[in-house]
C-alpha cells in the first residue's frame, strides 16, 4: 500500500516536475451528471451511448435512479418496484413489525400488491432537472465584506430561489447544492413520491448477516437488499398514502441482468454520495486527524459502552439504545479506519506536497502571487482559530447530540422563536417546507429516550463545560463551576432537571411545540429553562461558524480558481448528496502483506461463517438450498456457486448505499452497500490500492427472492424468467 | 474447505468402493526415523540421499537436531550454536533479565563467548540410537487379564528397561516411547547436554511481534527465533555449567541457506512433535468435541478473565499470572480452533465412515469377525463410561491444576509416600532420575502463587465437587455439601485453609519435602491436611484411569492390527515427542471464501501492522532499515523485500516449535513456530486444504542478526558471508 497515487498529486508531479501532460488514474471520480458527456465512457468500457445514461431531452437511466430517504435506490420495473439496501428499508420493516409479525426476524414478502405495507416516513426522490444558479447566488453576497453577513446573504438568496422555484413547480421540491465551496451552486428540481410501500425484505439473518463484525469488511456475505414500491395518485402525481393510489410508472427503469458480472468487468454506479473532502486543505486534514476524529472516537466508544452495559440486563433498554448504538458503532469503526489510514498512508504528506507545488505555481507569476499568494495561509489561520476553540465548541455541539431531553428542549424553544419570524428568515429546519420533517425527527428521538443513559451523558457534558474557561462564560455553567464541589453541584443540578421536566412525555412535547416563547417560559419546565439559559451560547456558536464558513467560502473559491489555472483540466466537485456517476471495474485487492482478496464471494462463504449464533445465523433453508446445489440459473460459471457479494474499485462514499451497480450495457448487476475498511480514507483520496466498494450481487438478490422466499412474481415483474 | 481428504478415508474409499490401489496424499505424515528409508523422498523432491538425513552407521542430519526443553532446535555451527524459537528460549532470557538489563525488552547479544549467559534449567537432548523393545514390554503383560494390572506391569517393565539401559550407558538417558498404543514400544538413548547458554535473542518487539493477537494466525510477522549454545566438559562429555566447559562439537550441524526458499519449493522438518490423534476412534473425537474441549474452553476463559482483571490494577500481580495467562490463552485459542474445525469440517463424519468401512471389512471374514468384530464397540463402551464419569474426574483433575497451594500440598504428600517405596515402584515423577525436575517445577509454580486468585479458583472447584454426587463420596467434600448453606461453608473452609497453611512459603516447602508422611501430618498444616483427606479420591482416579488405559491399550492394539490388514501399506504412529520427519512444499492457502494467502510475508507487512503499541511495536531501527531498503543479501528476488515468515503444508503439531525447516539439499531455510488457526484440527486429520505450518524465514533471522543486531560474528560462525 505504499504506491498510493492521488489524482492531483500525480498531475502536479507530472506537470511541475516532469513537464509532461497529465493523465489521471482511470477510475477516480464522483462525476456530476453535468460532466458525464465530457467523459469518454465508451473508451473506458461502456457499451451503450452516454446519452442513454443522461439525456436532458428525453428519458434516460437517471430517471430510474432514486433517493430513498438518506439512501440511493433504483426502479427495476415499469411498475415502480424499487431495489435498495436492507439497511435502507430497515425503518420501514421495523415499523411494520410486531411481536406477532416479526418481519425483521422472519423477513416479509407481499404476495400481492394489496399486501404491500406502507413505509411510514419514507419518500422517494427523483431528479427532474438542474440549473446553474451560481451567478444569482453570488450576486447576493457581492460587496459584503463581513464573512458572517456574506453567509447569511447567500443562505437567504438560496431560500428565495427555492421558494420561487417551488411556487413555479407545484408538487416538486427545489434544492440548491453548493458544488464548489463559495464558487458554484446548482439548483435541482426533484419529484418526491410520498407513498412508498414495503414489498420484500429478507430476514435479518440474511439482510444483516455478519452484522457489526463484518461491517466495513471484505469478504462479505450480507444480503443487504430489500424491495419497495413507489405509488402515486391515479393521475401519476405524487400523493400521500391512499388505497386509491397506483404503482408509480417511472419514465425509465433499470433492467436487471440475472447473469451478473465477472472479475474485471466494467461497472458504473449512479447514486447520491454524501460528502467527501478531496478539495480540503492539509489544514482541514490535520484538524480532522488530530482533533475531530479522536474526539468522536473517544466520545462514541464511551457512550456505546454505557448504552451496551445498561442494555445487558434489560432487552427493552437495549432496544431504546439500539439505533444509536448501531449508528455510532458504524461511525466509530469508520473513524478508526480513517485514523488508521492517516497513520499507514502518506495522505497528509501528499496533500502538503501538493500544496507546496501549488504555492510554487502561484509564486511563479507576480499577478497570481498578488491574487492567491496568501490563500492557503489564510485558510490555515481559520483552522488555527477553529482548533483553539474546538474543545469548547464540541463540548457545546455534543450536548444536544448526546442528551435527548436537552435536544428536545432546545428544538422546542428554537422552534417557538423561529415561528415568530418570516418563513424566509428562519433556519431551514423551521421553514414551513421542512418543519413537519423536523418534528417527526424529534419524536423519533424522544421514542429512544431512556432517562438513566440521558443522565450519564448529560453529566459528562456538564463536566467538560465546567472545566473549560469558555464554558464558564455561560452563567448557568459558571454557577456549577463556582461550587466548592462542582461534581456534587452537577449531580444536584441533573437531579433537579429530570425531576422538574415533563419533556420525556410526547404529548407534552406536542403541546409545547404549539406555544410561543413566552408561553413556554411560563410552563416553568426545568429542561426548557436550561435550554433558554444556554440559548445565547448556541446562538454565538452559530454566528461564529457562519463567520468562519463565510471566510472559508471566499478562500476556497479562490483556491479552486488557482487550482484550475494550474491543472487546466476538468475538475470534479466533492460529493454533496447530488446525483453522481462513478465507474470502474470488478476487482480484488490486497488489504495487507501476503493477503489477496478476490472480488466475488459465494454461498460457500455463508456456510463457512455460519455458527448458528447471531450475526452468523444464516437460515437453515438457505444452507440446505446451498448444500443441495439448488442454484437455478444463478450459478457463477467459474466459481460453481451462487455469487453473494462483489467488490469493485468505483469511487463511493456514504449515501451511495442502495445505489444500482450497472454493467457496460446499463443493466443492474448489484446493489452497493459498503466499502472495505481500508477505503474509509477514500473520503480524502481515492486510490487503486485501497478504494473498494462492496455490493450485493444481483444473482444473490434474485436467488434469495426466488429459491428462498418463493417470490417468483417479483422475478417475473423484473422480466427474469 | 469442503474437499477435505483424509489419508485413511481416501484409502478406504479407493479400496472398498473402487477396488483400486491406494495412494495417500503426498504430504501427510510425521514419520519416525525408522520409516525414512521406506519413503521415496528423492521422488518427492529431496536432492540429497535419504541416508544423509538418517544413517545409523554414521553422522547424518539428525545428529544436528536437538530437543531444547519442550521444544525442538538444531545445531547450526560446528561449535554447538543452536537455533530455536524465541518463545523456547523465553525462560532463559527472562531469567537473565533484570530491571537494569531488560533483555526481554531490549534483546541480548553476547559479543564474545565469555558474554554468553547460562540458561538455567535448560537441557539439550540429542537422539543417539533407538531399539524396538515391544516384545520385552508386552511379554511382561502376558496373561494378565485385569486391565489395571496390565498397565502397572507394562509401566514397571518400562522402568526396569530404562534403569538397566541407563546403568549400561552412564551419562545417557533412556526413554521408552509407546508408538502404537498397546502394541509397539521403542527404546531411545539420548544424550543430555546440561550447560546451555544464551547467545542472541531479539527484543520482544521482534521476537513476539503480533503477540497473542497474531498467535495461530497468518499472515505472520513474528521474529520467533533465538540463538543458544551447548557446552560440554573439555573431554566432550555432558557436564553441568562450568567456566571450564567448551562449546559442544556435534557429530553434524545443519548448514544454513541464506538464499532461503521460494513458493512451491520442497521442504522437510526434523523435530519432536508432541501428540496427535489420527488413530483415535470416533468415540474419542466425540468425547473431545462434546466434553473435553468445551470444558477447557469454559474453565480457561473464566480463569484468564479472573487473572487479567486482578492484574489490571497491579503490575506485580499481572506478572504472577503472566505465564498461566499466556499458556492458557494459547490452549484456549487452539481449543476454539478445534471446535470450529469440528463444526466446519466433516472430521467426525469422515471418521465414522472410515469405521463403518472397517467394520464391513471385518464382517467380510468369519475369522476376522471373531477376532475383531467387537473392538470398536468395546472402545465405545470405555468412552461411554468415561463420559459418565468425566464431570467428576475433571472436577478432581483440575483441582491441583487450578489451585497452586493444593498442588503443592498434594505433591509434597505424594512425594513423602513415594520416597518410602523402592525407586522402581514409584510414580515416574518421584523416581530418582526425575525427582529433581519435579521439585524444580513445583518451586516454579510456587513462584507464581497469588493468594487471591488461588482462593477464587479453589472456590469454583469446591462448588463443582459439592454439586456432583460422586464428589460427595469424599468425606471432606460431603461435609461441605451437607451444610445448610454450602456456599458459606465453602467460604469458611477456604478461609481456614489459607489462614492455617504455610505452603505459600518456599522455605517451608523445602523443609516439608524432606519429611516422612507422619512428620508431615504432625506439621498440622491445613492445606496438607486437606491434601491427605483428598488422597484416596486421587488414588482411585489414578486406578480408574490405569484400568481404562489398560483396556484401551489392548483394544487399540487390535484395532491397529486389523487396520493394517485392511490397508496393507505403511502405517505411521501418532506423534509422541519422538524424532519425526515431515515433508511438503512452501504453499499458500485459502482460509475462507474469496481470500487467498500467499506463503511468504515481508518487512512491508511489519511496517503495515506497526501501531507503535505492544504487540505491534516494531523497533524504530528495524523500520528505518526497511524504509532505507537496507536488505543486504537477504532480499527476495521477486518480492523485492526481506522475507519474514513462510508457510508450508508439512504435518506438524505442538513440540515442533523450533524445528529446523530444511530445503531439498538439507540446508536450514527457517525455524518452525506455529500453525494457522484452521490447522488446529490437524491433530485429528491432515488436509492439503488447511494444514499449514508457520516458520520464521532464515533470511529474516540473518537480516535481523546482521543489520539490526550487528552480530556479524554469528553469521561468520554459520559461514554466511
Amino acid at each position: 500500500m505504499k504506491r498510493i497515487q492521488f489524482l492531483t498529486t500525480t498531475i502536479l508531479s507530472f506537470i511541475l516536475l516532469l513537464c509532461l501532460p497529465a493523465s489521471a488514474p482511470a477510475e477516480e471520480g464522483m462525476y456530476p451528471i453535468s460532466e458525464i458527456s465530457k467523459l469518454d465512457l465508451p473508451a473506458k468500457g461502456l457499451e451503450i451511448s452516454p446519452q442513454e445514461i443522461f439525456n436532458p431531452e428525453g428519458a434516460s437511466l437517471i430517471d430510474g435512479i432514486v433517493k430513498v430517504n438518506g439512501c440511493s435506490g433504483s426502479f427495476v420495473s415499469p411498475e415502480g418496484l424499487i431495489l435498495t439496501n436492507h439497511h435502507c428499508a430497515f425503518g420501514a420493516i421495523q415499523n411494520a413489525s410486531s411481536t406477532e409479525n416479526d418481519y425483521l426476524a422472519d423477513g416479509f414478502l407481499a404476495k400481492t400488491r394489496a399486501e404491500e405495507i406502507p413505509a411510514k416516513g419514507y419518500t422517494v426522490r427523483i431528479t427532474e432537472s438542474y440549473r446553474d444558479v451560481s451567478a444569482e447566488v453570488l450576486a447576493a453576497a457581492k460587496g459584503i465584506g463581513d464573512p458572517a453577513a456574506r453567509t447569511r446573504a447567500i443562505d437567504k438568496k438560496i431560500k428565495a430561489i427555492i421558494k420561487a422555484e417551488e411556487a413555479a413547480h407545484p408538487g416538486k421540491r427545489a434544492e440548491v447544492s453548493e458544488m464548489f465551496t463559495g464558487k458554484s451552486y446548482l439548483l435541482f428540481i426533484y419529484t418526491y413520491l410520498k407513498d412508498v410501500r414495503l414489498v420484500y425484505a429478507p430476514p435479518l439473518s440474511i439482510g444483516e448477516f455478519g452484522g457489526e463484525i463484518d461491517n466495513w469488511e471484505w469478504p462479505r456475505h450480507t444480503g443487504d437488499f430489500s424491495f419497495m414500491r413507489a405509488y402515486a395518485a391515479p393521475d401519476g402525481s405524487p400523493a400521500e398514502y391512499s388505497p386509491e393510489n397506483r404503482p408509480f410508472q417511472p419514465a425509465k427503469y433499470i433492467p436487471v441482468a440475472p447473469e451478473g458480472v465477472n472479475e474485471g468487468d466494467f461497472v458504473f454506479i449512479l447514486g447520491y454520495p454524501g460528502k467527501t473532502y478531496r478539495h480540503q486543505t492539509s489544514h482541514f486534514l490535520t484538524y480532522d486527524r488530530e482533533f475531530q476524529l479522536p474526539y468522536i472516537v473517544k466520545l462514541y466508544d464511551w457512550q456505546i459502552n454505557v448504552m451496551e452495559e445498561m442494555g445487558e440486563k434489560d432487552r427493552a433498554v437495549a432496544l431504546k439504545h439500539a439505533d444509536r448504538v448501531k449508528s455510532r458503532t458504524n461511525v466509530l469503526k469508520r473513524s478508526r479506519g480513517k485514523l488508521q489510514g492517516f497513520q499507514r498512508l502518506p495522505i497528509l504528506e501528499r496533500k502538503r506536497e501538493e500544496e507546496k507545488a501549488l504555492q510554487a505555481f502561484i509564486a511563479a507569476d507576480r499577478e497570481r502571487q498578488k491574487m492567491y499568494g496568501s490563500v492557503l495561509e489564510e485558510i490555515g489561520k481559520v483552522y488555527k482559530e477553529l482548533r483553539e476553540q474546538a474543545e469548547y465548541e464540541f463540548a457545546l455541539e455534543y450536548l444536544p447530540k448526546s442528551v435527548i431531553l436537552f435536544e428536545v428542549a432546545k428544538t422546542v424553544y428554537e422552534a417557538a422563536l423561529a415561528l415568530q419570524k418570516e418563513d424566509i428568515d428562519r433556519e431551514p429546519a423551521f421553514m414551513e417546507r421542512n418543519f413537519a420533517k423536523t418534528r417527526e425527527g424529534l419524536f423519533l428521538k424522544l421514542h429512544d429516550y431512556y432517562e438513566p443513559s440521558d443522565r450519564v451523558f448529560l453529566k459528562e457534558r456538564l463536566q467538560r463545560l465546567t472545566e473549560l474557561p469558555q464554558g464558564r462564560e455561560i452563567p448557568v455553567i459558571a454557577e456549577l463551576a463556582r461550587d466548592a464541589n462542582p461534581g456534587a453541584a452537577i449531580d444536584r443540578f441533573i437531579e433537579s432537571l429530570y425531576a422538574g421536566s415533563r419533556l420525556g412525555d410526547a404529548a407534552f412535547v406536542q403541546q409545547a411545540l404549539e406555544k410561543s416563547p413566552e408561553a413556554l417560559r411560563a410552563l416553568n419546565d426545568s429542561f426548557l429553562r436550561f435550554a433558554v439559559e444556554m440559548d445565547s451560547a448556541f446562538r454565538e456558536l452559530t454566528e461564529t461558524r457562519r463567520r468562519r464558513e463565510g471566510a472559508l467560502a471566499e478562500l476556497s473559491a479562490k483556491l479552486i480558481e488557482v487550482k484550475q489555472q494550474l491543472l487546466g483540466s476538468e475538475f470534479i466537485p466533492d460529493a454533496n448528496s447530488t446525483l453522481r456517476l462513478t465507474y470502474g471495474r470488478v476487482r480484488g485487492y490486497s488489504p495487507g502483506d501476503a493477503v489477496t482478496m478476490s472480488p466475488i464471494t459465494t454461498l460457500k462463504g455463508i456456510a463457512e461463517k455460519t455458527t448458528g449464533e447471531e450475526p452468523f445465523d444464516a437460515p437453515r433453508k438457505l444452507l440446505e438450498l446451498h448444500r443441495a446445489g439448488d442454484y437455478g440459473r444463478f450459478k457463477h460459471p467459474q466459481l460453481g456457486d451462487v455469487p453473494v457479494a462483489i467488490l469493485y474499485n468505483t469511487d463511493t462514499t456514504g449515501g451511495n448505499s442502495g445505489s444500482a451497480i450497472l454493467n457496460a450495457r446499463g443493466q443492474l448487476v448489484g446493489v452497493n452497500f459498503d466499502r472495505v475498511f481500508q477505503a474509509t480514507v477514500n473520503d480524502y483520496a481515492w486510490s487503486e490500492e485501497y478504494s473498494r466498494s462492496i455490493g450485493v450481487d444481483i444473482r444473490y438478490v434474485l436467488w434469495v427472492a426466488q429459491k428462498f422466499a418463493g417470490a417468483d412474481h417479483l422475478l417475473e415483474e423484473m422480466k427474469v424468467f
